[in-house]
């Protein structure tokens, strides 16, 4: 992910390389989960088609329970959609890591030419400022049994749980880990149970079983994910034993997980779902394993050198290890690049913002503010779901169903990504003084604009041609970036959008057709404030609420069709946009977009001010 | 179009062979716009992607006539949608024709490993049944110079205007010419004309132009092509004099087309959308042309053996010719070979019914009754259109600005691909007494289901995991036929779906869960029926409208689980499927629907005998 954005934003071969142990993309097994926001960024990089068609779309989740009836067993006490909070896509959906790779590496072709090292195994990292200041991160790798050692400015370790450059730079995980231990295993499913194509929380008197329905295979059959708790091999009451050191916590889940067979995670899932039975059907087991793992996290994401300035990067599995069952880990993983890499791009062309010699890398890290901030939510959600769902529902001890229901929605939020915030940083700034925030409501879930999360995607209608349009795809086209900004050359050799772009949502108001009104002043300095910046790093996007009149182009500021042509749209046709937004539409409002999708900062329309002091705080413009 | 689905179906390398004298696709210019028919059937094929993604959604025409203001000169008198009947796509898309070659040829070469065979030229066809009886069709070719002669089974001529194939068996185009000549411009425009991103028919007093959007090129800019009527060139009241032969007319023409320049067509635009200006931006013109095209059909689209059996068929161009402009040429032809292409592999798999000794080649004979009549359809509304167009607005003669709307209106059915209506034939059948007609209503653009007309594509929740899916998407998926029925032999090797299946449509009534009602009973017998017919030839698509109760899949016949279990909607949680296809939940209905999407038959729910003996009139049962 990390290396197709960087390669993406114009990183050549030559600056930019990307090595994996492996010697191809996965075949079976691991993360199958694509959260609806990943599914948003997928989209704007243009690379969510083949997962729109093909993935399994699941919608809903199906809670299964204890019946009163002893004769049922298990009822469905519940069906809940699997997206909660408004999302361009209403479905989380399921589909083969390898696959997910795949669509990777084709795009990233497209940009590089090399594409993934493969079969290259990292061997150590130091940093190691006499021999080259510029280029301190000494990367020591093993390609096919040939060592060779290079220098570089920056390195990411996305090098999963067992990290290298995690333990190579000594950095620890930190937490407790818990020893639920799970058996989860991929089949085509023979089975009566009603809800095999939903996913189910089942609890029964017999143990705990999730069913993740996945995509259709080459036979034209429907795979099926079950994790199954394996309670009968955890010591009865071990959660309330005198604590173990973690390490002999973990060494004894290690040896118990040894016991576990795939006839015994079959036979416990058979269990649970009576009185519905389940088995492989013809025998067709695609892939298992037993897993146990802790809830853990790296306290610093960021490695700086001597002079403070932060020169590797920790991120997916490698800084924040959990359970795979609430299907976060390949999402949070890549949300983590999605973070980092155009602030890396931004420090690399001499973008990032001004810095002081006590902190000379500001905006990368905001890298460590805000994503390990949802590393700890993350950690604390999967404490809390892992536990829940381990525990019997119904029962007297543990939580009731309604309980379990309702910590699902309360999570929705963040399982679904769509509810993460960073908190507050340079690049996310929430003003202190509420008389002077243009948006009311705080539904932030629903839309409402707050620095710190993701721009709800609205469909808009456009003014230019009347089309209906969705307000994320203003980001898609285009997407290598071409401006070359090193040694502070300002070169504008090109009008096209690209991901990397921070853009000014501008809520006009009803006065947009008084030529001396609010809207109009605000939009004509805003074009004063853009040509100001470096080229191609800001574009605008105008949104108009309904007016008293119809009218042209001729009838607002020339500005906006100069700049903003074909990202000028009529916020009251399709859906309220401002109600929305929580934009009152007689004051307006400006809104900043960062080049991830999150809002910067809100401001009153008036205010073309604040924008321009985040913008500042954001972009590098003093040579 | 037809080579890939043909390759889509089965056929291989071996057996199909698909030659274009071109040396690649192609660079620039001809065809662009892509109806909303067409993109549903991309969209089944998998292939609409990119379209959807990059191409120019034109959502709104704009009608622009002479003002009563004389200083305004020209005004917008309407602005209409682009596409007017409910369709899964609410736009045209304009796309450059090379593309589409490009994303066809792409999608190929997963099928095909030669791909199409380039720079050869088809020299002479001839149908000799001395030779071989079962390959007479003799096709000599000529690839770089060498050439050679292979015998086939069937020929298919897409090979445009000038049709070798059409010319070498001695077929004409029958059709009067008209004498409109028009000039085409592909340009970035610098303009203030503020319209130039919608589709527009211009009628000023000094002439006509339409101005169609197309994408945005690799600059950033948005192209745009002008179709202009150049008036001054013809000569005043040409139509009114004495008919002269096609011949001496057409040569005219030609001679009156020579003299048309870049620069005459640019200024004529320009006279004509004054007061504005258009000029193109920094001289940039991606491709320019001039035409005159009269309308002309071949009677007949397919040449018969000595026996009467169809072994040459002609599509596309080289049997209707028309003006460009209604963005109809492209679509139309490709339906030809959508129409054609199922029919043809049935027949190459012994799946087409029986024959007769006077008719041995019934399923085949059903392009020309369907596809002939469309491009009579076509050639009509394009003489229509055309004279229209060149016409002047709002003049005393000529057609008024509400007639010329009107007619838009009406055509909409046509130009979208959405009402097209195959007369009645062996695969179209209307049942002529009206009180067993279980569908009421005769909206058929709106959805109501009609023998001969396209399924319309709704929103339906499906019962097995509660998914939002488009009907239309049933079909996707797996596309390769696996299917091998030569020499009479049944084989099962897959219950993959496929794009060449007949799909029947069962409209359940709300008597449903009622073991002994009319719907238990026709699934119950559905069941069996399909189990009676080459394997994988028809599959089955499960409604049910609003019940008394909720219900699981034990309270409905096991048929459904087993035969349909991912085919099996509620018709009424998202739209209400039953009033938009006319069918009264009380009784249900029945419709079975062609492998290319269009409705075949309609019966009563009650009634499986109709749809069995429709079926067996479509596929060959009897060995």
């Amino acid at each position: 992910m990390l290396d197709l954005l960087l390669a993406r934003y114009g990183l050549s071969d030559e600056s930019l390389l990307c090595i994996d142990t492996k010697p191809s993309t996965l075949k079976s097994g691991q993360a199958d989960g694509i959260q609806p926001r990943t599914l948003e960024v997928f989209k704007t990089l243009g690379i969510s088609d083949e997962i729109e068609n093909e993935a399994c779309q699941m919608w809903q989740f199906a809670f299964w329970n204890p019946s009163p009836d002893k004769e049922k067993i298990i009822e469905r006490t519940a069906v809940m959609p699997e997206v909660i909070p408004p999302a361009r896509f209403g479905y989380e959906a399921t589909i083969h890591q390898g696959r997910i790779e795949r669509i990777m590496e084709t795009d990233l072709l497209r940009y590089s030419k090399r594409g993934v090292l493969r079969n290259t195994r990292l061997v150590d990292v130091v940093i190691d400022e006499n021999g080259d200041a510029e280029f301190p991160v000494v990367v020591t790798m093993n390609t096919n049994g040939t060592e060779r050692t290079v220098r570089t400015k920056y390195l990411v370790g996305a090098d999963g749980a067992h990290s290298v450059v995690r333990q190579s730079l000594g950095l620890k995980l930190e937490g407790e880990s818990l020893d639920h231990i799970w058996g989860v295993v991929d089949l085509v499913a023979d089975t009566n149970f009603p809800d095999i194509r939903r996913r189910c929380g089942i609890h029964s008197p017999a143990g705990s079983v999730m069913v993740i329905p996945r995509e259709r295979i080459a036979t034209g059959e429907y795979l099926t994910r079950l994790y199954v708790h394996v309670p009968e091999i955890v010591s009865p009451g071990d959660d309330q034993l005198p604590a173990k050191t973690t390490e002999s916590k973990s060494e004894d889940a290690r040896q118990r997980r040894t016991k576990i067979t795939l006839g015994g995670i079959l036979k416990q899932a058979a269990d649970a779902m009576q009185p519905y039975y389940i088995r492989p059907k013809d025998g067709a087991i695609d892939w298992w394993a037993a897993y146990q793992i802790g809830q853990r996290v790296l306290p610093e994401f960021i490695v700086k050198d001597s002079k403070n300035a932060a020169r590797v990067f920790i991120v997916g599995d490698a800084c924040h290890t959990h359970s795979p069952k609430a299907g976060q880990g390949m999402n949070v993983s890549m949300m983590d690049s999605y973070n980092l890499a155009w602030k890396l791009i931004y420090q690399i062309n001499g973008l990032a913002p001004t810095s002081t010699p006590d902190n000379p890398t500001p905006l990368l890290n905001t890298y460590q503010t805000e994503r390990h901030e949802i590393a700890q939510q993350l950690i604390e959600f999967d404490r809390k779901f892992s536990t829940m769902f381990s525990g019997q529902m119904g029962a007297t001890e543990g939580l009731t169903q309604e309980e379990f229901q309702q910590a699902f929605k309360l999570n929705n939020g963040f399982t679904s990504g769509c509810g993460v915030e960073y908190p507050e940083n340079i690049l996310v700034v929430r003003d202190s003084n509420p008389s002077l925030n243009p948006v009311q409501g705080t539904d932030y879930l629903s839309g409402i604009l707050r620095p710190g999360r993701r721009l709800l995607n609205i469909k808009l209608l456009r003014h230019a041609d009347g089309g209906q349009r969705d307000l994320h795809d203003g980001k898609i086209q285009v997407v290598i970036w071409l401006i070359r900004f090193r040694a502070f050359q300002l070169t504008n050799d090109t009008d096209t959008p690209s991901t990397g772009r921070f853009r000014i949502l501008c809520l006009t108001s009803q006065d947009l057709l008084d030529r001396e009104g609010v809207s109009a002043k605000a939009l004509e300095r805003m074009a004063i404030l853009i040509a100001n910046f470096p080229a191609s790093t800001i574009e605008q996007i105008v949104l108009h609420p309904r007016l008293h009149r119809f009218f042209e182009w001729g009838d607002i500021p020339d500005c906006v069709k100069q700049t903003s042509e074909m990202r000028f749209y009529d916020g009251s046709a399709l859906v309220d946009a401002y109600s929305i937004y929580g934009v009152d539409p007689a004051h307006g409002a400006l809104a900043v977009i960062r080049p991830d999708g999150y809002v910067g900062v809100v401001a009153q329309l008036g205010d073309v001010k604040q924008v321009e002091e985040y913008l500042r705080a954001c972009i590098r413009t003093i040579l």
